[in-house]
């Protein structure tokens, strides 16, 4: 096998490469070379947002096995927050309180890859965001008017939904192919048996944004081919999506080596207008565990394959909708292909099939191959508003900048280190901005203050408005963003708190109200939080004291009735590992066993108030 | 009660002072009132880093409820890592290998306040970083040559040691006091014997650098009062610890109004050195749930306490040794107080007592109080090279220099909003640097992009190096930073890499050792991460296969052999809930139970190369 270029000699040759082409750009140099071409501002003035200015884009960037998101503002890349999403995280309560703890189900972590936001006609909505779980089978939706997670479920019958999540261009469906082929089900079978009983599957996910639920419509179930970074279509390819493929050696061990032996993998087109209506009115699909799943080779016209150099990682449809973009990985190229020209190569007649899929010919639908020479490891493609394509190269360490309509390369800039992926302003809508590129990059090595041998991830800011780009700064990051969507500000409309309803169940809103009932066992406290107080029982001797037995299961139905923007209020109870939070508005219960017996200082965790400190109670729990 | 300083009133009359003093500072004309005076640049050159040079310190932030350790870069204010301290962290599987589930016990969070480098002769020796738990009655250890959490030990019969963490000069012990009174060890008994059963508790912890252990040396039992923010004496002090109280009332409810009654409470002064002297050799100490405990009443000279204006947030020992600074919350002042003149006082004979503790005279250990006009909820003191004292004010939300030999103000600048803490650079030291203070906000307000109800923090960056403090830059951060060290980047040597050591237990070196063992229902893999694959099994067919039965005790003992530096390996596997990490060099060992039957990717979770992607195998649970 050809491993040349992974070897350590390709990297160096790789990096010395790019230091020749782009000798200019040294640290050294960075000061007067940087200048941006767009506005006469110095790298550090671009980044600088005074106090009471504030950022022009939100970036949501993956927080990969940290299982959260990340949210930045852009161009600062000041880390506005961690929004909890798969992981519970006891700075919110998430996992804590009963709702979120219910949500997670017991779960402790998740992989998540790559955000999509909700999208109308094609460009970010800023309603939702969706997150994929590679390591537990689950997708999520956050409501960007809160920045909450508002629902996870679990897609049985997959194996690490990597290669997600997009949605189509109306949102009318939150996409997710797997990664890794397993049984249907996750059962047990010899890997022996891998090409007969090991599946490829997609979940074709529905989110209702009133509900803020999801529903698995249909799922697609495909050879056991491993899945990569895929896309939806737009305008004229609308009903359209294309994945990557790696693996189609049905390889079942030493990936490494053994999936990668085929100069060719395909990129898979799925028609998921022509399935979803198979799976509405027609008698193909079968109910797998519980999920309606459909083998498209069962349904004309709703599947094909493309050749495509060896083990992609990316495939990006170019914001027209008239091309996708196969990042090689393993093949120094990128490859344009038409949407029109397959098209009219599915209508020929004889087809070559793979798995039974019909293969569409490489030479009939590829636009154009792209090589810039010493442009090693392409792994993902952006655009902007003037035709022009941006890939990421993790071995040579650079942003390729070329024009997908003339295959023209126009600039090159070099990244700290090997970036992963790139996110572009808006840049998967079918209208990016064309103003910056973020590159995510997997290394960091000695970029800032050492850590000790676990180090940060990096990502570059660059701008992108000039012809030339411009490597503006560099910032790190905790582990480990794969994918980010930038966004315009303006288009999040956010919630500052959560509105006084006196309807909403367990709420308590007035002092004298505040109440414990007991009922067998269970002991519910209505409770209120204010500053600087907590008053869980308004006719008590002392409001703030709450005495249970052992063995109790306890109930604290806490209603922030602070109703001030940024005052939200702790809920930790000392020596028994609970913490919850109420926002302002905001009513949230926590429930527990309480399994040991003594004296348990209850106190806002949240810093409130000037006597934040005074705000405390006691949990008494008899023996 | 005087309440008017905490209404609505107060709070917006403190804003309309700060905003008429320093009319020139407001945001509308911020970028030309703000040139350093000590360096001509303009804020936004002064916090940029370009790429290829590094930041000029370390900030240790404690994490609050996240439990965690936030490091940043000072001056460009980049958050470098979130280092796991009480919290589980799937970003960098701790809470998941064995050895720091362990460590963790089972705890799902932590509330981490105070952070403490270790000192040597009154200076941080960059050594070590302590953390306190107020929330599950902790201490923690992270070793500053690899960032990582070295041990965690219980605080029995403590509740809540937010009081800490500090550390003598040098570092012979952690002291950690706790907020909450409780009965010893928990236990259960009613409020209403507060004053007889309820204890306040202050732990003197040991830590063995060489070990990287903690022992409890000692505790003191003292009046069940709540005591707030402490510090260690330096130099002419060394031998003392000073400690802010609250609630000398002995109130058990509603606090906020109950625990402020009196004009006056407590500084308390104890000599840890007898104290010291007393648990090794005297008879006094008493074995309390496995700690020796002293009532410093028994030990003649060891305990006083000096009166202060009521309800003091915090207590810091300049850093000549000579005085100590109490920081007024209740009351708009800050009272100095000399070490010398309490010394003087503790020789006179008559003496005042409270609850058995000799009182000292206020007026004969005073040396001067303080009151800038409208200057409204004093918190912190912190502290520079030219005699200068810095107070945050949380009500009138500035920042306030002084010098505390000669009682005058200064300066004043506006914080955005409401600071809790301050850090100077080196600020806890006997030679701060006067060139950075940081003020940690409690309440961002508007200042960021909105994520919500659920606002981030914000910090303030502050040039300390002119006479005039300028206000440079605000960064929002996740809950919640309380207090912080800065530390000049220069005295932490770091590792970059686990060096091999092939005697280290369960490492495996070479590839054809990696080997699959089984003893009844444990099965013990010894494997190999490296670029870019899993090898579990040398001699088998599949070397990434691991087959085991239902119900098996599974450890995998994994050894990352590839020696460079941040080249990490995650190992995640899909369905089952699990993921670890491997460092360069580190042998790392997952143990679970295979209680779930079925077939099981197992994958790199955290980008390690080109071919990151294919490093994966199968874990097979047999029915």
């Amino acid at each position: 096998m050809k491993k040349f270029l992974f070897s350590l000699i390709g990297i160096l040759a790789g990096f010395l490469v790019a230091a020749l082409l782009f000798a200019d750009l040294t640290p050294g140099k960075k000061a007067t070379n940087e200048e941006s071409s767009s506005a006469n501002k110095s790298n550090a003035e671009k980044v600088y947002v005074p106090f009471g200015e504030k950022d022009e884009y939100y970036m949501m960037a993956s927080g990969g096995h940290s299982g959260q998101l990340f949210v930045y503002g852009l161009p600062s890349m000041r880390k506005i927050r961690t929004v909890p999403v798969f992981t519970p995280d006891p700075a919110t309560g998430y996992g804590f309180d009963k709702g979120t703890k219910n949500m997670l189900g017991g779960k402790t972590w998740g992989d998540f890859h790559h955000p999509s936001i909700s999208e109308t006609k094609g460009d970010y909505d800023g309603k939702f965001l969706f997150a994929n779980d590679v390591g537990n089978n689950r997708v999520a939706a956050v409501d960007l008017k809160t920045f909450h997670t508002a629902d996870i479920i679990d897609l049985p019958n997959m194996g690490g939904p990597h290669a997600g999540v997009f949605v189509t261009q109306n949102t009318e469906y939150v996409a997710l192919p797997t990664r890794f082929a397993r049984p249907l089900g996750g059962a047990y079978a010899s890997l022996d048996k891998y090409k007969e009983e090991y599946k490829g599957v997609v979940s074709m996910a529905k989110f209702d944004q009133k509900k803020k639920k999801f529903s698995i419509d249909y799922q697609i179930v495909l050879p056991p081919w491993s899945y990569d970074l895929s896309d939806a279509g737009k305008k004229m390819s609308g009903d359209w999506i294309v994945m990557t493929t790696y693996n189609t050696e049905f390889a079942t061990s030493n990936m490494e080596i053994n999936a990668s032996q085929k100069d060719r993998d395909y990129i898979v087109m799925v028609n998921w207008k022509k399935l979803a209506e198979e799976a509405k009115s027609g008698t193909k699909a079968k109910v797998v565990n519980g999920i309606k799943m459909i083998d498209p080779r069962d349904v004309k016209g709703s599947i094909y394959a493309v050749p495509v150099s060896k083990s992609p990682h990316g495939v990006d449809v170019t914001p027209d909708g008239e091309y996708f973009v196969a990042a090689g990985k393993l093949a120094p190229i990128m490859t344009v292909f038409s949407f029109e020209k397959a098209f009219d190569e599915m209508k020929k007649e004889t087809k070559k099939e793979e798995f039974g899929i019909p293969v569409l010919k490489y030479e009939n639908v590829m636009e154009r191959e792209v090589d810039p020479p010493g442009a090693l490891g392409p792994l993902h493609t952006q655009y902007d508003d003037k035709g022009n394509a941006y890939n990421t190269m993790f071995i040579s360490s650079e942003i390729v900048k070329w024009n997908y309509k003339t295959g023209k390369v126009i600039d090159r800039t070099p990244t700290y280190y090997s970036p992963g992926h790139a996110s572009a302003a808006e840049g998967d809508t079918v209208k990016p901005d064309g103003k910056w590129i973020v590159a995510l990059n997997k290394l960091a090595k000695d970029n800032f203050l050492s850590v000790g041998p676990s180090h940060p991830e990096s990502m570059d800011l660059i701008d992108i408005s000039g012809k030339k780009m411009k490597h503006v700064m560099t910032a790190p990051v905790d582990p480990e963003p794969h994918y980010a969507q930038i966004i315009k500000a303006d288009k999040i409309k956010t919630q500052k708190i959560y509105e006084k309803d006196e309807k909403r169940p367990f709420s308590t809103w007035n002092q004298k109200d505040a109440r414990i009932v007991r009922k067998g066992n269970e002991v519910h406290v209505y409770g209120i939080a204010m500053r600087s107080k907590f008053i869980f029982d308004a006719k008590a001797k002392r409001k703030d004291e709450v005495t249970v037995n052992k063995g109790d299961k306890v109930f604290f139905h806490m209603t922030n009735i602070d109703l001030d923007q940024d005052i939200t209020h702790g809920f930790a109870i000392n020596d028994y590992d609970l913490n919850f939070e109420v926002q302002p508005g905001q009513t949230n219960t926590l429930e527990f066993v309480a399994d040991k017996e003594g004296t348990f200082p209850i106190y806002c965790s949240n810093f409130c108030s000037a006597l934040h400190q005074e705000m405390s109670g006691y949990l008494l729990v008899k023996p």
